[in-house]
């Protein structure tokens, strides 16, 4: 058994209190075997913790990590003129080739900010499973389905797709892939398609993972064509269902509160997104003291503009203040959860827990900055001071992906060169 | 004459375009001599730039830089309770010599994060000013009055203070220290005192600075008190002269907007204090649009919960997307100019443009990572992406700061073990 300690950190609980302990990770099962005071001398390799933070790996519960190669592409537009002038051109011009090397660098980028896990919503999604193979983590991948500028047949075509890849990539990577039935949204998929595919979801045992009340667009030809909103909609067509979640709810009222609590689905929160798209607050605290299952998500990196999860923690704390009017909503403790088990369990990936047996799924951050000194809090420290370039090691399943902030599973400099020639020239094709 | 070449960089212009220069520094001036395409042969020293942004040094327009001895002391707190309850007792403890270590904690911060001039209000500032000194930054200090608590031989001694400290540390550490009369805000001074010592500034021919519509409890007051809101009531007081610059300006109303504009008042943009405290959101789109010189601060680290500018820049962008519902508003251009010379001008600053003549006081932001890859829009990674941590080099009036993330005039080891020694028997104190 290849075994790997973590030693000299203090130690973030499934509880969120924080004290000392070293981590023994049995290697070849990829869990936690023993947390202790002194394991020093029980691993074959041993990594450095001391004066630092030993987290759970962090978990992205929405994103579309090849959206990479279009960082900075177009910033400062709404959401609807920025999908249709700028975004879907692009889209259309994008090669497996080009989704493989954003993947790759949006891979990359979350490692070196401590992500171990995430649920991503794209297409060509076996070039994203190959990525994600070779760097090593957990994802939840599914293929996104838009059916309302397609005719009959494409649109069947695509949500097929998205159907065979959730039953074709699920349990790959050794497990570390899962899947998901992935429509669009609620505005962008056609019932009939819902109608047709949700049960195909089903049968082959897969959560579905949609866009829902991101902005009022999305709510507005609902509301008016149906007469309910939308996520009484969903639940007509089978889509609120305990192992389902949701990204954005930013638009969502009391009622639909109430039934995603009532029905166990979980909400992935992407504060960047919303405030950089103008979209709009989610009520968080609200969904919270509802019982919501509430994650945190970065949605892609065009609308961000970066993969980093501890930058979207703070967002999450301070929007929350914001929303309510309340500086103690959305505390520090709600957002070290998630950053970890919260997104977890929204996200049905089983992982963002610190204890013997769990996914030893593991981020060191390096405590030793002026930005982190003093050490009065460190779970404040974790929600609101602390830098993706703070972290040090990134290990999952058991695998160490970062050490001492070299990658060891991606060529970082060629992951980098790959996606900047791949993005000039798409947006060269773009521009003829 | 001892030179300095900043080599192989992309340089943001005052014009806020982006193009290929070096840069040419006298050192023994503290001014940019040359910029041009090949001046590596003519600088004694050399900064190696390539793959790299080179920017003014960052403006941080309102800070109260010794708090960082309470970064995590007290979080999700409302502004009141929190200063009452957390902040006030815990500054009551503080000596000089804790106020020297928690500055110097907060300069190395800055530093470390591209920032080369700040404007600052506390107490104690002697010790600041000698921090700043060792530094090697350039600033605005003044000592913060409030009269509100104080019986009137005690009220008359603080702003008599502040009077003092604007007068004697004018000019110091080499003319890198300019200072300004600080009352702590409208409602903290009692009107005899403003009437009193605002003549006295002028007279000394110090601006004023002050924290200014920062919550409604900030509004309220001085509306029901004097029928008229805050800002004209300042204008009356004498307070609103173009020298001048208010911290936060939240809760403005469109005839303040105007005054601030008439005046040529600066307003500092505190969005993540704003944030943290449920303060609200300045209207900073709609100042931009009046002609209001607009800066950017991050407040102290007790709020925020870190100093660096980079941080606060996205969520200003951010905010101001979120505050006119507008994805267009207080776009990526907009926050450069926060970043360097808009705030420069509010406070009044003769820095934050590179070119021939003008202070040497520069950042330099290494664009070889993955959240900075590809390179589109190097406007939108400084505005959206760039960390601290990207920071390499770090010049200010000449002199190199930190390089290759090596800070040159702080001992960051024993500034950071000081600064948290401190910090804890602060803590103990207060818990006595």
């Amino acid at each position: 058994m290849a075994t790997l300690a973590i030693t000299g950190g203090q130690l973030l609980r499934p509880d969120g209190t924080i004290s000392r302990a070293d981590v023994l990770v049995d290697q070849d099962e990829g869990t936690i075997l023993e947390l202790g005071d002194d394991l020093a001398g029980t691993g074959e390799t041993i990594l450095d913790a001391s004066n630092a933070l030993v987290t759970p790996g962090f978990v992205n519960g929405h994103s579309h990590v090849a959206m990479t190669l279009l960082r900075g592409h177009a910033d400062d537009k709404p959401l609807d003129t920025w999908l249709q002038e700028d975004i879907w051109p692009a889209e259309g011009e994008l090669t497996p080739e080009d989704i493989r090397a954003g993947a790759e660098l949006g891979l990359l980028e979350m490692i070196k900010s401590g992500t171990t896990a995430f649920a991503d919503m794209y297409f060509e999604v076996p070039e994203i499973a190959a990525a994600v193979d070779t760097a090593g983590l957990r994802a939840r991948l599914g293929h996104g389905v838009v059916t309302v500028a397609a005719d009959e047949a494409a649109a069947r075509e695509d949500a097929q797709t998205s159907i065979d890849v959730a039953r074709e990539l699920d349990g790959a990577a050794d497990g570390r892939i899962s899947t998901a039935f992935m429509p669009h949204s609620l505005t962008t998929v056609g019932e009939e398609y819902l109608d047709e595919f949700v049960p195909k979801a089903r049968e082959i045992g897969v959560p579905i993972h949609y866009h829902a009340n991101e902005t009022t667009d999305e709510v507005a030809p609902i509301v008016e064509e149906r007469g309910v909103r939308p996520l009484a909609y969903a639940a007509e067509k089978g889509m609120l269902e305990p192992e389902d979640f949701v990204a954005h709810g930013v638009h969502v009222d009391e009622s639909e509160i109430e039934l995603l609590a009532e029905a166990g689905t979980g909400v992935i929160h992407c504060p960047g997104s919303n405030m950089k798209l103008a979209s709009g607050m989610a009520p968080v605290q609200r969904l919270l003291d509802a019982g919501v299952t509430v994650g945190l998500g970065t949605d892609g990196a065009a609308s961000n503009n970066d993969l980093s999860l501890l930058d979207e923690a703070r967002d999450a704390a301070m929007v929350g203040k914001l929303e309510t009017g309340d500086a103690s909503a959305v505390p520090a403790e709600a957002v070290a959860e998630f950053l970890t088990h919260g997104t977890a369990d929204a996200i049905g990936l089983d992982t963002g827990r610190l204890e013997p047996g769990a996914a030893a799924d593991l981020a060191v951050i390096d405590l030793d900055a002026p930005h982190l000194t003093p050490p009065h809090d460190l779970v404040s420290h974790l929600a609101y001071a602390a830098a993706a370039a703070d972290v040090k090691h990134t290990i999952c399943d058991g695998q160490v992906l970062m050490r001492d902030r070299e990658v060891q599973t991606l060529d970082e400099r060629a992951v980098c060169d790959r996606a900047s020639e791949r993005a000039a020239a798409l947006v060269d094709r773009v521009a003829e």
